[in-house]
């Protein structure tokens, strides 16, 4: 890992905070602490003068007032959402970006109005292969002046989980989280949920916008296509234990029981098991899932017993294997973009005599 | 300044988040966005079993519960907090510590109960000096494991501002913002305005604790006994204007009419002015100030009109003078521990064609 980091990396890291990872205690991650990555600036939105436009390839173009959106159907459902470039930092060869060590993760109850029947309203055209999200923002990347914008195809717009969402936890949206409208799309990273969302636009062909197929790809080499980032890989994170030092943040564990716990999620496949290691992954032991959140798209709570004799150093893991198999490596697949490391977490630990 | 960042300071920056400037807009800053400074973990504390020992040179010692602070008659006061490290990043030897930028501040709508009728109901004896504040949190500093504390003369206890706080703007204090109840000490830098607090303690001698003797004091020179830090200085600062780039958050202004805008404070005096330059300093021209929060202790918002012509690279600056004479200079005066940097803030911003 290069362990030095640029001014233009901490600009990023000032804005976009992460979750503090004791934070992890909560099912629900407070207001606040939910991770937030904001490509450019936070925009001033009215929220009376705000129209979400449905057009293109549609039968009846729409505008929607913020009013007519919360007099459809509500939804609510709690999603952990995860950035597509969480653990960038522990990334050899990371561009420069968002350096999240593993903190960009969160939790949330949203509440919003189910995207499929918006579109089913303005009937999509059958020549339409894909459905583009336009965002409030305003940035430059790349010397081209730009706003965020994400496609899905037509066929995962229409699968019934995307939500255009108008409440986090029981609140309008703040500004950061993209007031007064977002979208959300359950199970998938991040770059998905555009935030400040303005326009839904059904296209004839693949969109080509910067965020889809120059960010948010897997790319081995340069010049290389890239594989686009949709769902989740499997995660488990740990509440490190004991104490921190600052500035450094060292943790030291008194000897006797400690109870480890955490939670891991992943957006392919239920959560089948976690693993724990204390001996940095030489061994593993598997850790108890409690189920406490009462949906398909969030979290589960992990608890393991452990304890530990002193005095000594011990780097503690955990990993998370999915229903469909999917299991997290041991280090991370390094690629050009930093993104979908799920590489095990470690937590080194003194414990004191 | 050194332009890398080290693996430490970054796990600080990722955690302890700062205001985006562009929130600058907001009279009270919106939740999630003020500044957090946590030197350890965020505690979990059990509001129900939540007791304010006020104990030591006192009369009558006291265990308050939350809900007996509730029920003491409730004052709201607008207070502007800024952390002593602001602006560090920008000094040229810095120590290892939270890096900010100009991001470490926010104002927020506090309310508690006044610190002084607690003090007089337990009745501070005529022998006590200083009154120390501690906290439920728990870290190692120095290789000493202890918990945040901070102590006031007793003068300055009883001046009648500090206030022992459950809500901030209008709901319970968030985890990381001292949940269930911090003191707020209004035109203090953010150190005195101890979170998690659990204790207030009257003492006979100054207390002599690592967050008020070795960290949060002026030093020029090693050894150097240092100067406590106490009230914040003055300082202005401006929403960049235009639109930002990514990774890199460069300014691009297009050429035509554009309103500066920003927020100024002083913990010493009313703010008394604003100048702005567009030149790196070399002239300056008066702001606006508009005076929309209805506190002696919040900051101000102030605008300037501004015609740009391009194209070129400008280097914008804003400094503030408070009403007892105190001015922002030009660069940073260095420190050792790289506090009460009140340097001018500069936005370079390229103007189109």
């Amino acid at each position: 890992m290069t362990d030095v980091f640029s001014f233009d990396e901490l600009e990023q890291a000032k804005r976009n905070h992460g979750l503090p990872l004791e934070a992890l205690r909560y099912p629900i991650t407070p207001p606040g602490l939910h991770y937030l990555l904001t490509h450019y600036d936070v925009p001033a939105i009215d929220p009376l003068a705000w129209r979400l436009s449905v057009s293109g390839l549609v039968e009846r173009p729409l505008s929607i007032t913020l009013e007519e959106l919360r007099a459809m159907p509500a939804v609510e459902q709690i999603v952990t959402m995860e950035c597509a470039g969480n653990g960038r930092a522990r990334m050899h060869d990371r561009p420069v970006s968002q350096p999240w060590l593993e903190d960009g993760v969160g939790t949330a109850r949203w509440r919003g109005a189910l995207l499929w029947p918006i579109l089913a309203e303005a009937g999509v055209r059958a020549d339409a292969v894909e459905i583009v999200f336009g965002a409030g923002d305003r940035g430059i990347e790349l010397g081209i002046e730009q706003s965020y914008q994400r496609s899905l195809s037509v066929g995962e717009a229409l699968a019934g989980d995307a939500l255009v969402v108008y409440e986090m936890n029981g609140e309008p949206l703040f500004p950061q989280h993209g007031f007064p409208v977002r979208l959300v799309v359950p199970g998938w990273y991040g770059m998905a949920s555009v935030k400040w969302l303005t326009s839904v636009e059904a296209v004839d062909r693949p969109f080509r916008g910067h965020h889809q197929v120059v960010a948010y790809v897997v790319q081995k080499e340069p010049g290389d296509e890239g594989v686009p980032i949709t769902r989740m890989l499997p995660r488990a994170l740990m509440i490190p234990p004991g104490i921190p030092g600052f500035p450094a943040r060292t943790r030291t564990v008194d000897p006797g029981d400690c109870v480890l716990e955490g939670r891991a999620w992943s957006g392919l496949a239920p959560v089948r098991s976690v693993e724990v290691s204390t001996d940095g992954g030489a061994t593993w032991s598997p850790a108890e899932l409690d189920r406490d959140l009462d949906s398909p798209f969030a979290w589960c709570r992990w608890h393991f017993s452990w304890r530990p004799e002193g005095p000594g150093e011990v780097e503690l893991c955990c990993r998370a294997r999915d229903e469909a198999g999917n299991e997290q490596p041991l280090r991370p697949a390094e690629n050009l973009g930093g993104y979908v490391n799920n590489g095990v977490q470690r937590v080194r630990v003194t414990v004191r005599a």
